[in-house]
């Protein structure tokens, strides 16, 4: 498989794109951007760096940042009695400063994490999905709230009322993620959040309908293992959007852009691979990764 | 001695700031910003920050930066292959971020340095000379180049061809400063360097007028000691702009602004304190201090 496109959020689609690397030409990572935050004055873009922490080997086991980082500014920020509730490690904020100095210079979100994707020594290309700014917002207990103040003020913790993506209707996906899509072998949708991870990408204005579009077959991997979650607030999420935490629950909710899906159990769609979709160990990874190419390729060639 | 205002640059006003603040009983520094830069995507502020760094005893011993201060960041940017001639220290740079998180939320300088001033536990105000940009460009060797690249990428090394700063006729001082100005008991000078430290405050549009309208006392104290600059790029700044190297020289430089002068040796100005002016020691700081603010409120008496 020459080139493939995956759509992702944080760790679950990160792992994905870490396999994909090992099995594929030409990766070209999409990922979202509206859990995006300006804090101590930087840009920091959670996707974005997870999948590039992931895909340079230097992801921390604690699922983000970097591994053996130290913390010396956020340090100094709490002994200087400011705010830090946004912990960012050292060597991490380094790769945001990376970022923010070229924005600050009127480079696109697209060119400032690509400096980022370099500084890291990562291959693929990491694309944020737009270089226009889209903010998750939550509306939980009675408050709506920027998504990172939500997970890390409020611990990310349910039920959830209401998903605002703010800014959406002004944005387009960026010529970058066009093009690669339109270039694709096969498109992966990664085992993220549909809700705040894949959604914000699947909804930019023109992205779903260039899926449909370009001639490589989409599929879909579900974020569910036994029909749970296995990581962040996937949960509350789905709940409130109505997404049946089950493989046919996410064949649903993809439906109108997927041509097949993978997932541990049976999903009732026409197209469908049921396999181990657990990804603990590189073995796992590089196998899964494999296994959905092969699944891409085959419902690409009856499509 | 009630309401003290010392226009300072770097290391020999900043040293004088904290002999004034033993012995005063309201300092306001008032901070070159003229050397300030955008780097790493954060602004800095040199002056103001070797100010404020001095007045909490924190002070690294090399002359800049915070004591015992770590470097994890600039290591981080180094090894990603990044820029990093201007070195940071990782506290140090927290602060910058302290002061770049307000300036992006819209607070102007003179705000978001309090924050710093105010992070780092330190009584006196010091307040930046103006809220508007100002920006030293030196011409040397052929090329004219900001100040911090003169500095650091060039060494600081003469002989300087031209001084420019940019900005000037665009900027105004803040209403801090010609507040403090006006309701000074006495206005100080500090010993730092009469071109590009001294000279952008003392050029804003305005601030001349404000020290001579003022009711307080101005006197200047030399930064030459046995007719030679103790630090820093002073020499070639003076012999451009044809400033003697000695308490004449100084005197001269400052004659409309001034009313009496403090240095090593005569100057032959009407007004003059000959004293010891090296500042090694918290004694030697707070001993000149003393002595500086006892002449001014003579000149003051005699004005």
């Amino acid at each position: 498989m020459d080139s493939v496109v995956l759509l992702s959020g944080g760790t679950g689609g990160a792992k994905l794109a870490r396999g994909l690397a090992d099995v594929c030409d030409d990766l070209t990572v999409v990922a979202n951007t509206a859990d995006d935050v300006d804090v101590y004055g930087v840009h920091v873009s959670p996707d974005p760096d997870l999948v590039t922490y992931w895909l340079a080997d230097a992801i921390d086991e604690r699922g983000w940042g970097l591994e053996g980082d130290t913390w010396q500014v956020m340090e100094a920020l709490a002994a200087a009695g400011q705010q830090h509730w946004f912990r960012l490690g050292d060597r991490d904020l380094a790769m945001c400063l990376i970022r923010t100095e070229r924005l600050r210079a009127g480079e696109s979100l697209t060119q400032a994490h690509a400096a980022v994707v370099d500084a890291m020594d990562v291959e693929a290309r990491v694309l944020p999905m737009s270089d226009h700014p889209v903010e998750t917002w939550v509306g939980a207990r009675g408050r709506t709230v920027p998504f990172q103040e939500f997970m890390i003020a409020q611990g990310g913790e349910g039920p959830v009322d209401a998903v605002e993506l703010r800014g959406l209707e002004r944005a387009a996906p960026s010529d970058a993620v066009l093009q690669a899509i339109a270039l694709a072998d096969a498109i992966v949708i990664g085992p993220s959040n549909p809700v705040i991870s894949i959604g914000p990408i699947l909804a930019l204005p023109g992205l779903s309908e260039s899926l449909r579009a370009g001639p490589a077959p989409v599929v879909a991997v579900s974020p569910f293992v036994g029909g749970r979650a296995l990581k962040g607030p996937t949960e509350p999420f789905c709940e409130q959007a109505g997404i049946e935490l089950s493989a046919a629950g996410i064949a649903r909710a993809y439906r109108d852009v997927i041509d097949g899906i993978v997932a541990d159990e049976p999903s009732g769609a026409a197209a469908e691979l049921v396999t181990d979709t657990l990804m603990h160990t590189p073995d796992d990874r590089a196998r899964l990764a494999r296994e959905v190419l092969d699944f891409a390729a085959s419902v690409g060639a009856t499509r």
